[in-house]
């Protein structure tokens, strides 16, 4: 399949992630329909042009004409939808998802999936601390990280389709990861940063140091406005690896805490210059 | 003494707080004159306009004629500069400080400093991921937190003054608090997110993730680029302080991780609803 206007794309899950796709694949020329469950969300997406035409339901027609579909649902009503409705995809339609959690999704899905139909996963490396089609940006995607999430079970052009999506919603770098190296990767960079915000909030009752802070403390808990539906869920899947960067994590903070307590200036001037050295990475 | 520009300011210590300083308060009508051992920096801030004259030496000329003196030394630097030279500043003249960590500064020189001068301490909550008098730069000062730390030995008159310093500079929030206090609340926002951003830069050899990572994580570790001369002195002058707030938080962090590791998907959501509720109050 070529990304060629004529194309139809579902969109199946029309939130913050669904919606953003949505605008950006009807900027395109692609014409982009979606179902889901909120009716509000549908009229939102309709009035506003971001998508030809919606349903609440499961609707036959929409699924059955589309030749790629996008999902946009938290992990495990993705893989309930798979189950119940994969009948009604068209052959040789591309399947991917915005998913946070790869390695058990990816497995299941596939292993259960249609033979005449290909999943590709994908994960945009891209969000808001809001929610809903009402905030769709799809500015968010400029420049930000894509991850393509091959197995052996994929072809090689439905990946090479996949890494074209990533490219036309304007995403910057466009990686490849197994699933296990996504779900470690995504344990350390996005859920123990989550994990650790969270921390930063509950572990003391704070709110009136608000008229005392500077940028860092602002910075480092603006991922702790949470939508908890999905990120408990997101860490549930995840759990074996989370729990083991959130080790790795404390052992190290610890360690950081001893040199403090035992007043080893030059050992935490080590650990400081480490870090700025490595930091420098991730500047862009 | 009031705000009127017929006085004299000296800075003690001209890196990016003494010339972020100097830059305002000259703009602002005074006359300011710097101190510091680099000649460089002098040479640069004179160049520049942002001193009318300074020098690398202790210069009794320079500091008997300044009428507030603002020390933007490293803690145990300041204190020292005290003890050296308090002989040298005019009678009557105020000592302010920018200095990050309060209880055991403002102890040390309030009781050795001579009883014709007054020095009210304040920290600036302002300030950048580079130094040195070449990055000075007074629009960190806009809208940010200033806070007047006074003690007992503090005259009224000397804490407006202060206060009105904060006032001058641009700062949004000008707050009191105690040393004590101070300490306690720099330990938690400043001190221990800046402890756990090196610790995710130095808990394993990250670097090859900037190609995946989205922004939480660039967030977390803006601050991991760290002068480590600076806030290893900070750290260890607040020791005692920033091993309770290191501690709490693990605890915390733990507390987080057990509720993942046992699958308590009810405890973590409720964990991310006090997280979100709380740091609405951080939003401006």
């Amino acid at each position: 399949m070529q990304w060629i206007s004529d194309k139809e794309i579902l969109i199946v899950g029309l939130g913050l992630m669904g919606g953003s796709y949505a605008k950006a694949l009807t900027r395109l020329g692609f014409r982009v329909c979606a179902i889901d469950r909120d009716e509000k969300a549908i009229d939102f997406a309709v009035l506003h042009g971001y998508i030809a035409s919606g349903s609440t339901e499961p609707d036959p027609e929409l699924i059955g004409q589309a030749d790629a579909v996008i999902f946009a649902l938290y992990p495990a009503a993705f893989v309930d939808w798979i189950e119940s409705y994969q009948h009604l995809l068209k052959p040789g339609a591309y399947v991917t998802d915005v998913t946070g959690v790869k390695a058990p999704v990816v497995d299941r899905i596939q292993t259960m999936l249609r033979k005449d139909v290909e999943f590709i996963a994908a994960h945009p490396m891209a969000g808001r601390e809001v929610s809903g089609v009402q905030n769709a940006d799809e500015r968010i995607f400029l420049g930000a990280n894509y991850i393509v999430v091959p197995t052996a079970r994929n072809t090689p052009e439905a990946i090479a389709w996949c890494q074209s999506l990533g490219r036309l919603l304007g995403f910057g770098k466009i990686s490849l990861l197994s699933p296990k190296q996504h779900d470690e990767m995504i344990g350390f960079v996005s859920q123990l940063t989550h994990c650790i915000a969270i921390a930063l909030m509950t572990c003391n009752d704070n709110r009136h140091l608000a008229d005392y802070t500077g940028d860092s403390f602002r910075d480092l808990t603006r991922i702790s406005r949470i939508n908890e539906t999905m990120w408990s869920e997101l860490f549930l899947q995840n759990r074996d690896e989370l729990v083991r960067q959130i080790d790795r994590f404390t052992k190290e903070l610890t360690a950081i805490r001893d040199l403090i307590a035992k007043q080893d200036r030059e050992g935490l001037m080590d650990k400081m210059r480490l870090s700025t050295e490595r930091r420098a990475y991730f500047d862009r």
